[in-house]
């Protein structure tokens, strides 16, 4: 058995846990981002220089053998602000950084609630303007929408952390009540409405009236960013909602959460803009942003909705039937020539008794594509080539000047896997 | 700083893991291998069931939170034993499996001798036959000949453990001095000829002329393998050396390493048959035999030899440069449905003094390979692309109907690429 909380990729998890890590990439290079990563085990203090020590009641934490405090990262973006701090002069700004990196947390056990998943991370460095934080929640939407997603499946919920700073300045609420004040607003959704009635006092009716009429509550900030949305045709995936603050005590600007529509799961994605964070953790001062996108919730979510359903491991190009002993020479020449091509090709290991049959059920098993058929019919010059999804077999003549031909038969099976792929 | 023994991945040291990585995989899969994964974390038991409690020494290994004993995996046969005894009967033997794990030690750090790396597993579990050793040892050699490795860089020495277990059993070697014996013969290219003398006694002169005459020692079972890898056109990549038995307790049959001719190097992967093995770990009784390659070995060897090294982040598809803050929104549109069709596509962020230089000097920075210009043709309706490689540009004309004629430039864009990759 696993450890609780983590999981086994057999080959059909994996593949889906693969499919949903190539999605990603591809989505992220769209948008110019690029790939990056750092280890899985770090230097405990620099997630607690982040997130004070608290945090350490979540980590996976020991003393390595060297006496070192180290800890399984529970997140990508200490290790971000590490490796920029370190050489950001050597990059052009602004960073449009990617990583995938597996994170851990030791968290009591609920369902859906894993103790590891991967994270998509994407992070914007080195741009203080809006033009930015709007790149990033297209790539967020546009993420979601590769998985076939629609806006009847998610919204991507818009909010501006800042709003709330200048509403407390405003409002003259004291600095030692700010973190409260905006945690209040976070729980708002769970919690009753008197409960935050009473955590936000004198202030209570306006912020509800902002949280219930959001449309209406001036940002320029959001209308820039609703604005130019619409220019992309990404306006139906979004909704402006002051309830979101992202809990954390970091964020400076405009925040945003994914969520499915129906509300059956946790956050799909969520991140913002927190221009001090970099400054704060090391030596770049440098304003960013970025967001998480776990797999397990959008995993279920895509499952939930019959997506990727077909991620399997890749099915063969050809399953090389030999009838015979004496046909092996020739078939393993043919098969090491596929390979070289880079096509998939496998037989069965065992031929002291050959059996047709067997071989062709292992053929479909594997969901080869050909079978190539190594028999009798070889004396007469010509192979057997089996189509296995619509079982049309064609007798391919062999070049006569050669004793099996491969080069000319390799073509032929090339062309013939080239043109299924493109029905 | 990251810790010592660990590496942090830039973009483009990401850009060298992930081609290493994308090469493993492409090669296990034209041989039929499906990938599975497991965790890094595992209970402690699993590692010290298989290698003994001297493993402990060399783990990162604690205590969690539910007072369990766990470690980072230190190599993935483990875990694997664990995912086959659990499910084996799920799946139709034999398994042809690849995994691509980070394994961890704490080991005393040398040069080259990291704390972590990663590792390509190719088991195939469930067949007892010859036929899969040879297939085993085939997918060795064309992973390294797929990244352009040929026979003057590397070898792989095959030997046999069952010839010497024969052989200790002919020659009546006591039980208990077993695996001094073979201790003795996996060093004996490291240590002085007299003290390899001195730790195989009467045999001493026996072993020495097996070892110094390997091609004209008698074993079946390698000239099997040596006679089905030349059908393949693999037998310049062989060698047949008794010296090979693969230091640990557990191989059965065929072992085999990978090392780079010149010697400069720590070998580059090694496996072999391990028939006992998945018995005495777990529930399964199935012969198996695989191999590893590490990421680190490789790299330094691809890195000397020259090869890979053009590894980078992709480059882009287009920039598009924004001369007049008035031609945003079309540009906007043309970069959302660029991306819309897969294609990446960047634009500058502050546009505030817009200039055509500097756009220009991203795209190249950026490797971009077009680079699409709104400015004040468009005004006459055509719009410049440039070619950036080739230093051409062309006006297109737009779909005189349309506004900016979206669909018509992404058609154009997207075929102007397709030519440029064929070139």
């Amino acid at each position: 058995m696993a450890l609780p909380g983590f999981r086994d990729f057999y080959p059909n998890d994996c593949a889906f846990r693969n499919s949903i890590f190539s999605q990603w990439r591809k989505v992220a290079r769209r948008y110019g981002f690029i790939e990056y990563d750092g280890p899985p085990l770090e230097p405990l203090d620099l997630f607690t220089k982040k997130s004070g020590d608290e945090i350490v009641a979540q980590l996976y934490h020991f003393k390595d053998k060297g006496d070192r405090d180290v800890a399984l990262r529970p997140e990508m973006t200490p290790t971000l602000a590490r490796l920029v701090a370190a050489r950001h002069r050597d990059f052009k700004k602004p960073l449009k950084w990617f990583s995938i990196p597996q994170v851990f947390r030791y968290e009591r056990q609920q369902k859906g609630r894993l103790r590891e998943h991967y994270q998509l991370n994407c992070d914007i460095i080195g741009e203080a303007g809006l033009e930015a934080d709007i790149e990033l929640i297209a790539l967020v939407i546009d993420v979601l929408r590769a998985f076939g997603l629609t806006t009847n499946d998610f919204v991507v919920r818009l909010s501006d952390r800042q709003f709330w700073t200048d509403f407390m300045e405003r409002r003259s609420v004291p600095e030692d009540q700010r973190y409260a004040f905006i945690q209040a607003i976070d729980k708002s959704e769970r919690e009753s409405r008197e409960k935050t009635a009473e955590k936000l006092g004198p202030l209570a009716s306006e912020v509800f009236s902002i949280l219930e009429d959001a449309a209406s509550t001036k940002s320029d900030r959001l209308d820039a960013v609703e604005a130019s949305l619409r220019l992309r045709g990404l306006q139906d995936y979004i909704k402006r909602d002051f309830t979101v603050v992202r809990g954390l005590a970091y964020y400076t600007g405009v925040v945003f959460e994914a969520f499915d529509r129906s509300g059956e799961f946790r956050a799909i994605a969520g991140g913002g803009r927190y221009d001090n964070l970099l400054k704060n953790l090391g030596n770049a001062d440098l304003p960013a942003l970025g967001f998480g996108m776990g797999d397990v919730v959008l995993g279920e979510i895509l499952k939930a909705k019959g997506l990727l359903v077909q991620a399997r491991p890749p099915g063969l190009d050809m399953y090389v039937i030999i009838t015979d002993p004496k046909f092996k020479s020739g078939a393993l020449k043919l098969i090491q020539a596929a390979r070289d091509q880079n096509l998939s090709a496998e037989y069965a290991f065992n031929l002291q008794k050959p059996d047709f049959r067997s071989q062709l059920e292992t053929a479909l098993q594997k969901r080869a594509r050909l079978a190539v058929i190594f028999d009798a019919k070889l004396e007469h010059n010509t192979i057997g080539v089996k189509d296995l999804a619509a079982q049309i077999q064609e007798d391919v003549p062999l070049d006569p000047n050669e004793q099996i031909g491969i080069p000319f038969l390799i073509d032929y099976l090339r062309k013939k896997l080239e043109r299924l792929s493109e029905k």
